[in-house]
C-alpha cells in the first residue's frame, strides 16, 4: 500500500526537524542542560516519530482488525483505527527519556544559589559520576506517578477499544488510571486543604481541610477531562484539535508564571506542566495531520482518554484544577447538555454524531425518532428546550412531537448556524473552545483577586 | 458461553479467599501496617481476581479475535490468547495500591529505633494527617520505576500480540521496557561499581567502576530474561509453571535474608523484591489454573515478557542480578542451545514446539527437514552434536542428513528420554528447573565466599 510511505517532502521534513531538534538536545548537555529547551527539541522529536509512525502503522493496525468507516463522507472506507495509542506510546517513551534533564537543572538550582558551582564538581568527582545525588526526590515521585497513571489509561484505553467496553463500565476507566497519582500524593504529598474563597472565610476560615473529599475531588477531575473529551467527538479532527487548543491554552498560562518579573512559588508546577504538555502538543499535532478533514486515521477512545488524563495530571499535580476547569467549559456545557441522553432520561441512539447529508455534503444534525410519543413531564421539557433555542423538534399535524435533536455540542450548533461541511464546523467549534479559554484565563488572573486574597500573579 | 462463568465451588474458594485477605489487609491498619502481611494477603485477591476475570473475559477475547487453536491435541479447537494482559493488570493495580503499605512501615522504623514512636504522632498531628513525612523518596522512586518498566512491557507486549511483530524486532521489545528502570537508576543512584572476586582484586582492585557498561549490563538482563521464557514455549504451562518455579526460587532465596538472625543489609532490597513477587506468584498461580494441560487459555508473549520484566526489575533493582541469572541456567542453556537456529545458521521452521503424535496421544521431538543436503561443515556440526546426545539425526541410505531435532530444550529432552504427554513433559522440565535453581542457590550461599571476600548472609 503506498500510503504506508512518506513522500519524499514529507520524509525530507520529518529529517530535518529530527536532526535539528537533536542537535539542540545535545548542545543542551554542553551547557547548563536547560531542561525547557531540551523539552522543546524532544517535542520536535516527538511530532516526526509519531508522524512516520501513524503512517508506517496504517496497514499493521487495519490488518489486526483496528479500523473504522468514516460515515461522514461521499465516498465511505475503512481507515486505522485506535491510532491514538501509537501517539500515547511515542510520547510516553519520551517523557521517560525526558527524566534526567529537569533532574539536572534542578541540582544546579539547588546549590548555585550563591554562584559556588564548584562544590557540585567536587562532590561530583568524590562520588564517580553521581552528578545528580541531591536530586529532589519528591518531584520525581510526582512525574513518575504521572507517567504511571498516563500508562495506565493508555493500557485500558486500547482494551475498551478492543473489546468496545459498555459506555456505563468505561466511564470508570480513567477512574482506575488516576489511582497511581492519587496513591503518590497521599504517601508523597498528602495536602488536602483548599483555600477558601474571602466571602466565605468567616465561616470556614483561611484554610479548610478536605481530607478524604480532596482524593474524590482529584479523582472527580481524572474521570471528568478524559470522559468530557470522548464525548465531545464524532466529526473528523475535533478529538485531537480540541485537545490541542486546551494544550495551548494551558502553555500560555504555563508561561505566564515563568515570564513573571519575580520568581514566582509556583514556577516548579508551571514548569512541570510545561514538561508534559510540550510533547504532547507534538504528538497531537502529528496525529491532527492524519486526522484531519479528510480522515485518514482514526484517533480511538485510547487517544481522547489519553489526552484527558494528561491534562487531568497537569491540573492535579500542578495544583492548578480549578483554572483546568475554565479551560475544559464547552466540554463541561456538552457533558452537561448529553446528560439527558447520557443517563436515559430522553432516548440516546448508538451514535450522535450529525447526520451527512450525501446530496450537500453538509452535516446536519442527527435526530432521535420517537416511535411513541414522549411522557408528558419529556415532552414538556424537549418544548421548552425548544423554545430557548437549546433543541430542534419536528412535531406531526396533531401537536405531537416525533423527532428531536441529539443532545451534543455538534448537533447543536449545527441546529444555530445551520448544516455546514465537516471540516468547517470543527474548525468553528474549535474558535468557540479558544476564545473560551481565553474569556476563562482573563477571569482567572484578573477578576480572581475580588474573592481570593491572594493571586498567583 | 458457560465456559465464561464461575462453578459455585469456584465462586465460593475465591470469595472466601477474597474476604480472608479483605480482612488480613484491613487488620494490617490496627498494628503496625507490617507490609510483608498486607502483600501476602493482597496476593490472595491478586489470585481471586486474575482467576475470575480470565475466565469472565475468555469470550471477549474471542471474540477480539485474540484466540488461538492449540496444535498438540487430537480435537483441535480454538481458545482465548493473550490472557497474560489479564494478569498483568490485576497485577499492575494491586502493586499500585500497595504503594502505601511499606511506606508506613518505613516510617516507624525509621522513627521507632529508641521505641519512641511518640514523636511520630505528634509529628502526625502538626502536620494534620501528613502520616508519612519521612518517606524514603529514593526507594519510592525505584518502585515506582519498576512499575513503569512493568506497565511498559505490558503494552508492548500487548502490541507484540496483537500485530505479530517479527522475531528480529521483538527481542528489543524488553529494551524499550528496560529504559524506565534505567533512567531513574541513573538519576537516583547511580552506582556503577562492581565487586571484584579475590582472585582478580591484585590486577583490578576491590572495586571496578563500570560506568556505561554497567548499564548495558543492566538492559542485557532485561533484554534477556523475557526473551528466555519466551523462547522456553510450546507445550501447555509450561511459560507459566517455569516462572512459578523461578519467583518460588527468589522469594526462598529473599526469604534466607529476612530469617538471618542479625539484621542484614540487603534486607530491604529484599522486602522489596517479596512485594514485587508475592502479587507476581498471585496471578500467575491463577493462570497457571487456566493455562495448565489441557489449556482452556492461551498466555500469549505478553505474560512471558511481563513474567520475565518482573524478574529483570527485582534482580537489577535488588543488587542480585547474578543469583538470579543462577536461577535462569536452563533457561541460559535453551537461549544458547536455540542459538544456531534463532541466528539462522541452521533452517528454522516458523514453529518448532514438539510435535504431537495423534496415534499414541503423546509428544516428539520435532524436526527440521533438510531437502537440500547440508553444508559440510554444518553437516559436521549436526553429527557431532548428534554423536554427544544433543541432537536426534536421520540418515538417508548415502548417509546424508535428510531431519534434524529443533534446538529447543523441549525437544532435546524427548529426544533423551522418549515420547511422553504433553503434561508430563512439564512436569518433569519444571523438576529439573527446581532443581537447578536450588544447586544454584546453594553454590551462590556456601561456595560465594571462596571468590568473593564477603557473602551476604
Amino acid at each position: 500500500m503506498t500510503t504506508a510511505s512518506l513522500s519524499n517532502t514529507e520524509s525530507l521534513t520529518l529529517l530535518s526537524l529530527t536532526i535539528a531538534s537533536g542537535a539542540i538536545i545535545a548542545n543542551t548537555f554542553h551547557g547548563d542542560g536547560e531542561p525547557l529547551v531540551a523539552s522543546v527539541a524532544l517535542s520536535g522529536i516527538a511530532f516526526s516519530a509519531s508522524y512516520a509512525m501513524i503512517r508506517w502503522l496504517g496497514p499493521t493496525f487495519m490488518k489486526a482488525g483496528l479500523k473504522g468507516l468514516d460515515m461522514s463522507k461521499v465516498h465511505k472506507k475503512e481507515i486505522p483505527e485506535t491510532m491514538g495509542a501509537v501517539t500515547a506510546v511515542v510520547y510516553l517513551l519520551l517523557i521517560i527519556v525526558f527524566i534526567p534533564f529537569p533532574f539536572y537543572k534542578d541540582i544546579v538550582a539547588a546549590t548555585s544559589g550563591g554562584g559556588n558551582r564548584d562544590v557540585v564538581f567536587e562532590v561530583e568527582h568524590v562520588q564517580h559520576g553521581r552528578l545528580l545525588h541531591r536530586f529532589p526526590h519528591s518531584k520525581l515521585a510526582s512525574y513518575l506517578s504521572a507517567i504511571l497513571s498516563l500508562q495506565s489509561i493508555c493500557i485500558l484505553g486500547i482494551g475498551d477499544d478492543l473489546f468496545d467496553i459498555r459506555w456505563r463500565h468505561k466511564f470508570f476507566i480513567p477512574a482506575f488510571a488516576s489511582i497511581p497519582i492519587l496513591i503518590v500524593y497521599f504517601v508523597d504529598f498528602g495536602v488536602t486543604q483548599i483555600v477558601i474563597p474571602i466571602p466565605l472565610q468567616p465561616y470556614l476560615g483561611e484554610l479548610f481541610d478536605l481530607g478524604i473529599l480532596y482524593y474524590a475531588y482529584m479523582a472527580a477531575i481524572a474521570i471528568f477531562c478524559p470522559n468530557s473529551i470522548n464525548i465531545l467527538a464524532g466529526i473528523n479532527g475535533i478529538e485531537v484539535s480540541q485537545s490541542l487548543v486546551i494544550a495551548l491554552l494551558l502553555v500560555m498560562n504555563d508561561s505566564l508564571y515563568l515570564l513573571s518579573p519575580y520568581p514566582h512559588p509556583a514556577t516548579d508546577s508551571h514548569l512541570f506542566s510545561l514538561y508534559l504538555l510540550l510533547p504532547f502538543i507534538g504528538v497531537s499535532l502529528a496525529l491532527c495531520c492524519h486526522n484531519w478533514y479528510p480522515a485518514r486515521v482514526f484517533v480511538g477512545d485510547t487517544y481522547c482518554y489519553f489526552a484527558g488524563m494528561v491534562f487531568a495530571v497537569v491540573g492535579i499535580l500542578g495544583h492548578f484544577s480549578k483554572t483546568l476547569l475554565l479551560l475544559f467549559v464547552p466540554q463541561i456545557f456538552n457533558f452537561l447538555y448529553s446528560a439527558p441522553q447520557l443517563f436515559h432520561i430522553v432516548r440516546c441512539p448508538r451514535h450522535r454524531l450529525p447526520r451527512f447529508n450525501a446530496r450537500s455534503g453538509l452535516l446536519e444534525p442527527s435526530v432521535t425518532e420517537w416511535q411513541n410519543p414522549p411522557k408528558p413531564i419529556i415532552s414538556a421539557g424537549l418544548r421548552a428546550l425548544h423554545q430557548l433555542h437549546l433543541l430542534r423538534i419536528t412535531v406531526d399535524t396533531r401537536g405531537v412531537i416525533t423527532e428531536s435533536t441529539n443532545f451534543t455540542l455538534l448537533n447543536l450548533w449545527l441546529v444555530w448556524f445551520g448544516p455546514k461541511r465537516e471540516d468547517r464546523l470543527a474548525k468553528e467549534i474549535l474558535l468557540m473552545q479558544f476564545f473560551c479559554g481565553l474569556t476563562g484565563l482573563f477571569v482567572r488572573h484578573r477578576l480572581a483577586l475580588w474573592i481570593f486574597k491572594e493571586d498567583n500573579l
